[in-house]
């Protein structure tokens, strides 16, 4: 695993747990953790339960023993990474967005057909497609339990730059980040709205915005610095099958912590979501008899539903980080079936396009710009 | 009360209500509604509780013993008939959206203006304001209990043309409607964001669509006729006070029978409405202890709380008609006191100039458009 | 009507609003309203639209164009009056609790048992019967929607008596409320418990309480008085069809406004209702199908609902005072009918019954007591 | 570990995974799992992550490399198993309830308290005191923000055995389980109140029953065996407070899956919980400012909130399992620390005198019954 930040404390989870709850054909071993900081990195290592850390990202990914990397360092430095790891013959598993620009991702993309074409794989990190939740609401689109699809309303919402004296975390500097609400929260609503539905954002016309232009460096500087990406974006899109959605990714959101939230509307029913609420799925069945129609909060966690039988009775809920455990398993499976893994980094190509449509649609007076 | 449709009913519900649980200096009498069949217009008169029923509203007008009128019909006849009544000395409340056109509002902006100055007061009814937990919103955002507001979202689901089999009524020809989404339901959603935070939009982007192209001309028609009007919109808006704002009005919203939605975030704490749960508001306090923020469930039923203390006891709910009540209360107020009510016709016509703008923004692809 | 608290005002909103909404076959006249304090029923009649006000109910009740009598008095008074004026040949609406004692409550159901062979009608207030959600559970039940019964949740919640410092209001003194919690909040989550299940409480054991035990007399005053009734009740209560119930009304229930909830469950679905969100159900459908069940909140506002196609479009809610105006439609349609109104004065003694139960068993530490 | 069903897997992933996410004084080592069935419960240790596996749990408990004996077994056998830990001198966490009777638990609380003078520490896992939520509330109390407390509410709602035809699981036998809503689930709500409120029940008055009296002996067998414990529980406690509590424990509330709920009513304040929602806590704030009190929804997910620091960002929930890590946690804490840890076996022993007065209540008529 290259990085080791909060993204790394899930990954290493997920690696950990999956194992334990899934029968895999492989059981995947927490070998290095790799950081620039070799006392930190040493620490984490030893906390999560790697075997060992390093601070050479190359001199690991040219080992023998290693058959996997797993990306979880900030966007700026995917590309280079899983380049590397794929040439060397890796399966890679990278954190989204898949990069800063277009430009790496096309790269990125390139390689992992080639890497394919090889038996090696790779994957992006979108990692709430694998909330239960979230999957069985593709699972009752895909068997068309909606009808014909209306309207489709996308969301993240947060709040932790509502205090405008947070501090500049490296999620608002371009150089690491390249984008922060659309990028890092918005890049998931995009993603998740695509994977239940089926569809494609073919064009997009939006707005992304700063709100707050300077931050303490740290928390309670004098100090302050420029914040030099989006915090808020709008957009609307227009996916391939015709239909709108309608999408905002802001962390000015006060109060609303982590609410990534979809809704799907059609002729014959409707799906709501909100990852606060991640264990249950609201689903109205407008062909339910006269009378006795409304939204059914679905507790996502009987048997029948994906994943879920593997875990704890029904009405026990599971946490945040098992979508994790959820990735870390399909990537196995995918490694061991010989199987491409979705989302591929085509896919994550794709939401990279549509995150650069949003932004040249903002800098062109919200045009409708497509994301071919 | 010229008119006599769904919104005659709940019209007249306010006329006879209000004064039984306001004090007010003039009792409103219930005289005379009009309507195009005379028997469908006595019929509904009687039932309703007017003294008499009549077909020609400019004999009725003409009246001396008619102070008030109260215009209920389709949106384009309220200029003709506004003016009319105006001119003829009537107070005048002419339900939203204020007109079909810009230039039929400002017609009747104009004419209130002129009114005012003969001491003749003109209101449009956007009642939604005087339902206590949006007007308790209102009061919230004046008091500074939101610091610097960061961002709005409105929206207005309704879901009656889910079916594509819903029949062809008069909000879908744009002869009668001149906007069904956008005009019916969006003017609510602008009207309230607007009153709430005190901000005006100034400029939108947006798109309006028609989803649903040809309908039964009634239910179960085998003849379908054309629907002419937007049956969705969406629109991003700036307000004079920079903010952005998130607006959708659809009838597509599988599941949602009547919600009207609007948060409004802010540095200090947020704000949450659903018309679907009116009694009700969510507050955000980001200035609370450490630990114990979260979205606080007010139940907008207690004697502080706007109108309410003339109702029942605390957690006894109050219904969708008495929006109607509380303004037949505000109009007589303004009149008895000679004061401006609100929203004047300047009002609905700035509401009228946002609608026309999201129209034009759309015809010019999403190009960012001013209200002005 | 007698009496002219609380009650009176809605009782006087039911009686105005029926006719308006409802196609009755005879419109009721608001004739005469009576009080002790001639000054302030003069008052209340003129508010709320009654013709005249009267303090000597005996001298009303002789009258002969009155036809229906209407006790909002507490409940000592309830069977004097009930019993004069069916005597006199009045159709009689009293309120609940039938009255303060099971022989007050058992020589009025005998009054009403008489009447009735005179075609005079007698009907007891359980209004709550009437939100359109308790009369749709109802028919939900009778529909066999939950198959076999195996258990109920009943209780009535509320706070204002939280504060150790509320006056001491007429509720809390025993020679005027005879019981309080038990009997004005606990006698409404019993007849909705019945009603909804079809079944008979027949014997219970609880456990009533005093919490507070004295409090200013009036607001803010130094001077105490005793309170003389329970002000939390908590029991259990066998039905006839065996199936146990639990059951609470406190007055202590902090942040609980008005929250009359209701739940039963059985072997193919469950029930789940609260009247602080009355306008909804909660349904649970267990023969729905594999990994879709869940509660639906179904808003009962649709036109196949009770009572809800003479109001507004789905989704636009009705208040609390709507139990009233369908209370006075089914009292005048049983009138013109010829018709036994339900619940009766038997049913109301019933419930008394329930209540002295109760009492009882308290007073006998919990044990079991027959309510025959 | 002796044991290794469902609790055997949730005590895994507990020891697991606490030492990945806390600093804890010794990591511990899980070395062997011991169960009847020498291939099932190797397979279990294998998946599960255990060093070994065994058959005999008396030669496991006399290895000197075993330090900590960690009983999930069903509780017939957990006192024979405990005496023999406690006595080799093993620390031991045993699952609720302690014992089948309080013979047993008396001896294991004896025992416990006699290892307490050499250091060895005992623990009963009523592990949902460990969820944040639940520990916050008892915070919230301790430190006074309630009040006076009035009132309790605690109930568990389960819906498993709502369908008659589910077969006859072990917790069905009186042999093995004791009891079944009561002891299993009910025991759950008796601790939580006592642990967030610091009160103690001193008697009860209750019943118990069995709802369905046979059950196939298996999944779909014709064979029907007797439901020898019982599936719902009701009962009225009084603690030693004074404070009257509301408890219902059953397995057939259709449609509640997990439902521990709590719900303690003060002066100042009230606190809301339900396991199914088990991120969040319903605060209500009696000394809020007037027109802005209502139940606030708290997302437990704070750095500031009990055990949550060492999770994910704010919003970002935890699942079931981690009341098992917090154990595993808090039991390591005491160990290295050498504090008793809590709840003790005296703990479990006092849970148990409740379940068997609630049973002599229940055999009795309802009388109230002395805890003591």
């Amino acid at each position: 695993m290259i990085g080791h930040g909060f993204m790394g404390a899930a990954h290493s989870q997920g690696w950990r747990v999956a194992p334990r709850f899934f029968d895999l054909d492989a059981a995947p071993i927490m070998q290095v953790v790799v950081g620039r900081d070799a006392a930190a990195v040493a620490a984490d290592a030893h906390k999560w339960g790697w075997a060992e850390s390093a601070t050479d990202w190359r001199a690991v990914i040219a080992r023998d023993d290693i058959d996997i990397v797993d990306i979880v360092t900030p966007g700026g430095s995917h590309a280079e990474i899983a380049l590397a790891a794929l040439a060397a013959g890796k399966h890679v598993l990278c954190e989204k967005p898949l990069a800063n620009t277009v430009a790496e991702a096309e790269q990125m993309a390139d390689a992992a057909a080639a890497a394919l074409a090889r038996g090696v794989f790779a994957m992006t990190g979108f990692t709430y497609r694998r909330v239960p939740a979230a999957t069985f609401a593709r699972d009752l689109v895909a068997a068309g339990k909606l009808g014909r699809i209306y309207q489709v309303r996308a969301s993240y919402l947060q709040d932790w730059l509502s205090d405008p004296e947070a501090p500049l975390a490296w999620r608002l500097k371009k150089e690491l980040a390249g984008s922060c609400a659309l990028g890092d929260i918005g890049a998931h609503a995009i993603d998740l709205a695509q994977f239940v539905t089926g569809f494609r954002l073919t064009s997009v016309s939006g707005i992304i915005e700063t709100l707050v232009h300077d931050r303490p460096v740290s928390a309670g500087a004098s100090e302050r610095g420029a914040v030099t990406v989006d915090d808020a974006a709008l957009f609307t899109g227009r996916f391939d099958s015709g239909v709108l959605g309608n999408f905002e990714a802001t962390r000015f959101a006060t109060g609303r912590k982590n609410a990534l939230r979809l809704e799907v509307s059609g002729t014959n029913g409707a799906l709501s979501f909100d990852l606060e609420d991640m264990n249950s799925l609201q689903y109205y069945d407008a062909t339910a008899a006269d009378g006795l129609r409304g939204f059914t909060k679905i507790q996502v966690t009987e048997p029948v539903h994906p994943y879920t039988a593997n875990w704890w009775p029904a009405g026990h809920i599971i946490g945040y980080e098992h979508g994790f455990s959820h990735q870390a398993k399909d990537f196995v499976d995918a490694i061991t079936s010989g199987n491409q893994p979705s989302p591929s980094f085509a896919d994550g190509l794709q939401v990279q396009r549509v995150l650069a449509a949003v932004e040249a649609s903002s800098a062109n007076g919200s045009a409708w710009t497509s994301t071919a």
